[in-house]
């Protein structure tokens, strides 16, 4: 994602610098890029703005590293997918910096500089969190990088959009996986020539990054523990009426579930 | 599903009825079907194999029906999505009917004849489940009927598909239909704006056709409460582990969900 949005705020920056680990994004980056480093307090040292994509911890780490780094004022903005330990971590840093969390709502099934498309961030939501460190400046500046990548920018606080995603990414992706264990454990290859579209789509986010998903659970294990609690109460309702073979019930769950789809779909979200 | 395989079929039969007891599919068949008619006695009279793709209960109901109306040798297919109780039906057919179990494993999310497509059935597999009433006559013809549609038949026993299929198509329905509930209870429209295309992947099977999966979960009853049961346990295991915030065997239950994903991929079943 990080990648993605390099080549996407390109056209809008006058001096880019890609900061990586991996030799191999660093060379693709060349590229396009103006400046590429594996160091971190290189990289940061005279950016304006400083977009941090990383895992949610290694974001953490970051910011928590960077007052030693850079003592001039700067912009911060981060592309996380949990923000309330996020926010908590801007709220913390000194008054030189001016920061504001982010979180583009666009798939990343695949992760890596391979994948990495100007287009990504096309019409899809990017949620921005104000903190304590967030000015009117860093405000500014995120909206506009916003609108040139192609997003909407949506403001939202960090509790409610960790409480909201851990019900519509977070949950989904357990489910997921869970699907995938136990249809690999149970009837392992038999079962994966009996499956359609309908159990591939299911299963596709199982498929998502460990260690990306390791760090957003755990920065937001509460609300995702609550909803893992509210879906298994779904599932417990939902085998009761199926065990009684009441039809009328079963359908009545059913359907309210497709009328949930319908509306879903006519916001456009479910194409 | 009907509508399509009357498309595929199209070419491969010398007479083809259709029959329906719907005006708008009835005037939409009427342009490539040489009969079109609203009544099942009329339609099964001369036909040498008759295909019944309706909601399970129908075809039992159909199946019941067919010794009244049909006292000639003729062959019979179904396309029902749950076998044990179809096969059961079939297996107490008089000998004058030769009949075999279908089950074309192709996604039907959208459902009608607007949606039909002689292409439904390309590169899919579609399972075949022999009965008491299955003469080699029959298999042959059903063999070179999913040949001609281009999907490649697979043998199964109905117990051994009603077990497969509770957990790659019944509990994934039900997975899906349970989040799209929760997600539209708990948060409601706000919580659209949050999706991305993870969600709307693991949420698209809720929007089947309630009418459709009604009878198939009643006659896969047990498979598919004995699977929800494994799934609980599944989530229920993950949920201790996200609160012990054991960040090793968090990593392994995910991890080996994306090497499940993986394999489950490398058939090109995930594609």
């Amino acid at each position: 994602m990080g990648g993605s949005l390099a080549l996407a705020i390109r056209p809008w920056v006058s001096h880019l610098t890609v900061v990586d680990t991996d030799r191999e994004t660093l060379a693709a980056a060349k590229v396009f890029a103006d400046e590429v480093t594996d160091d971190f307090a290189t990289g940061v040292s005279e950016a304006d703005l400083i977009v941090l994509a990383a895992p949610v911890r290694t974001i953490l780490n970051l910011l928590r590293l960077l007052p030693k780094l850079r003592t001039k004022r700067c912009m911060i903005l981060d592309l996380g997918s949990s923000k309330r330990e996020i926010t908590s971590a801007m709220n913390a840093l000194p008054e030189s910096f001016q920061a504001i969390g982010g979180h583009p709502l666009c798939g990343r099934e695949k992760s890596g500089f391979q994948a990495a498309t100007p287009e990504l961030f096309k019409n899809h939501t990017f949620v921005l969190c104000r903190n304590a460190r967030t000015s009117s400046d860093v405000e500014k500046a995120a909206v506009e990088l916003v609108n040139v990548i192609g997003s909407k920018p949506l403001f939202l606080g960090a509790d409610i959009h960790d409480e909201l995603l851990a019900g519509t990414s977070h949950l989904p992706y357990l489910l997921s996986a869970a699907l995938m264990r136990l249809t690999g454990q149970s009837s392992g290859a038999a079962a994966w020539e009996l499956t359609a579209s309908g159990f591939r789509d299911t299963a596709r986010l199982s498929g998502s990054s460990p260690v990306v998903m390791l760090d957003i659970l755990l920065t937001n294990q509460d609300s995702v523990l609550s909803r893992l609690e509210a879906y298994r109460g779904e599932l417990v309702k939902v085998a009761e009426i199926i065990r009684s073979g009441d039809e009328t019930q079963l359908l009545a769950w059913m359907l309210e579930a497709q009328q949930q789809h319908n509306e879903y779909r006519s916001t456009g979200k479910g194409e």
